[in-house]
């Protein structure tokens, strides 16, 4: 598992996701209890797959000695509680969806190359009160992820993504391979909806008919898309 | 054939145009009644050039244990059925030219860099009906894209590409290396003419004349570019 | 000399500028009366140094039964014959000059890397007419070049580099490796060029007294940039 | 010392911040009265640990046999007399920021990538008078950046860049590898930032909590980012 999870940290980079330490992934294991995060801070041509950090589902380090876990953890921790189904979380700074994140907009889904993956909007959440910030603020970072859920009736895993205001995306998935090729999916998309919008201003988003036979082709006991 | 089917999907990472699985080539052998075509959404580390999948010139696999054509074949064989002279077809969902499809626009031939190889602009077809969508989409793809080049009297060797509406392009020649090529010209057009129109909002196509003297430079009895 | 033509026209690639087969490099030798310049339409992959195309100063090549010269030999002939001082032209599409030259627009002067290499804007040139077009196309670029010097007082070692309307740019120098260097800051300029209009619609060009420090720093009897 | 200043002006290009021999790193060592910067214009594929020149506190060459040093050094000089804490200090022409400082805008905070290093809005100078130009150009820019911090009330430390109006950025920091860092942050949250503005804009910097979070998160007595 942590050999996993160092993987798909390593795959961050490696997609042009991330620079620095900008990022995190994690990866839960629901029956024994165990989440498995990246280190804090934790140059990426130092990890090893040792250096990966295992917690408790609170997000209490297993080893009270080891290295400290990235401080996102908190937000990954109230998510997995909330989203069921989601066993793994990749956090980035990936440049086009930084973008939208900043604009304090949802990404619209505008193609194909969208529904395939996401299931509407990629949603926006509001952003955190001072008081949210102040106290809390990892925790708060989850917590209006999961509000932003929950008000717009989005379930989870049709839409494996949301972007953060003021901050960045969150990604997620059934596998640690599955939620970093979401955030690869995300940022190319992030991409193509602004030059999207450059160049017709009055656009509007796909049809609900062509979103729900590209999702559905992917996804869902009807998927005819793959080896499967 | 699968060799070189193989190697020119290959070509399309390689090219920076196609991410994760999205994207196929295929080709057509219209003398022996055969179409070789990409399989559907298997990696493209983990190909080989027997993964490539062949069918009858109906999309019917001709080993019905192999693995499943990719589901864009039905597309294909409607473009080789009506474009008789193109022997091979490419589909991705490279980022500038999606840009230009999900804002249902035309390419205009801004420049030589177009004309050289599309004789006028790049149609985006028509949106697809619910109706077209939900019977036999992948087919109803294929019809729209024939439509179009009926409708506006278009030929599809003199402008080897289309983009579909809300979707993505698809460029064809008269073999993969062709098709190919046209698809890297494709998107590398479209992203200049993103550029010039954020340069100059009122720019108007490049002259007739033109457009005459770049396409005919490389296409046709009296090319002179190249060593023949 | 083919060797030297040979490494500059491989360096168009390596510095991203060029696609498939889209540029040229040529150097003149006035003492000896020879030009070299790339063979028309040989993909890189497949070039060497003995496929380099020797003519004389009118583009009539030496070895009657080698590869054809570059398609645009006659432009550069013309350049060579107007700007004395020239001994190296490049050719390229390179994506975000063509952008200003699909926009019919001269690149100001917005900062100190443009003033490092050219003395003021890059100027685009007017569209060549259908009878220029129709009658020797190839030579008339070069007759628009010469002429939008000689209208607007250019010094073609001072300036550098010129876009064609509608096609894209050309850059020149004293060697080959400076005019494909003046090919690299000029695409590099033109897309820092752009953002800044993206960012400051109402942005004027320098002051003439920064253009004149940071060009005459590198230029010239006072220069004080390098070793020299 | 001058390894340490090599390996940096390396890691510039590496990073993409650099084309050609745009930018230098220097270092300065106080209690021994030394500064070592990059040569003036030598080719980085050139460069060598011993091309490092090495100079007295006000930019005297130790070896006056040396190469010469960059031409910028007497702006480094400045911002060392100035900038107490500073150790190093980068320059580049990188992309993103350069269109910054050719729009004449600071880079507003609009978001927590930004914020994670810079306490605010990335200043840009007034631009330089001619007189300024004219007498002692390198001088008068690190005297224009001294002047926009002091005004201003800036902590360089806590802003550790700044882009000069109609030029490119400087960056700095305790050490060199944290400058040159410095400097692909502020590229990434420029480029973030012109994108921001594409999409939205009506958008204000983020709240002034979320800035103190995510700056203090990493920054001050406070900090619980990383390993530390």
């Amino acid at each position: 598992m942590k050999q996993r999870v160092f993987e798909a940290n390593l795959a961050l980079p490696d997609a042009g996701l991330i620079k620095l330490t900008w990022g995190n992934v994690s990866e839960i294991d629901r029956e024994a209890g165990v989440i498995v995060i990246k280190p804090s801070g934790v140059p990426y041509a130092e990890m090893t797959a040792e250096s990966m950090v295992a917690t408790d589902l609170a997000g209490v380090p297993l080893d009270a000695k080891g290295l400290k876990p990235s401080s996102d953890l908190a937000t990954h921790v109230v998510l997995y509680r909330h989203f069921e189904k989601v066993n793994a979380i990749v956090h980035t700074h990936s440049t086009n969806a930084v973008k939208w994140a900043q604009a304090r907009r949802d990404i619209p889904a505008y193609g194909t190359t969208h529904a395939d993956t996401f299931y509407g909007a990629v949603p926006c959440t509001r952003p955190l009160s001072q008081e949210e910030i102040v106290s809390a603020y990892e925790e708060e970072t989850g917590n209006v992820i999961v509000a932003t859920f929950q008000e717009r009736h989005l379930d989870p895993l049709s839409c494996p993504a949301v972007i953060v205001s003021g901050h960045g995306p969150f990604t997620w998935g059934k596998s640690c391979q599955e939620a970093v090729q979401n955030s690869v999916v995300l940022d190319e998309v992030a991409g193509m909806a602004l030059g999207t919008e450059l160049l017709n201003a009055d656009i509007a988003s796909i049809d609900q008919y062509l979103l729900d036979k590209h999702y559905y082709r992917k996804h869902g006991k009807d998927a005819y898309y793959g080896q499967v």
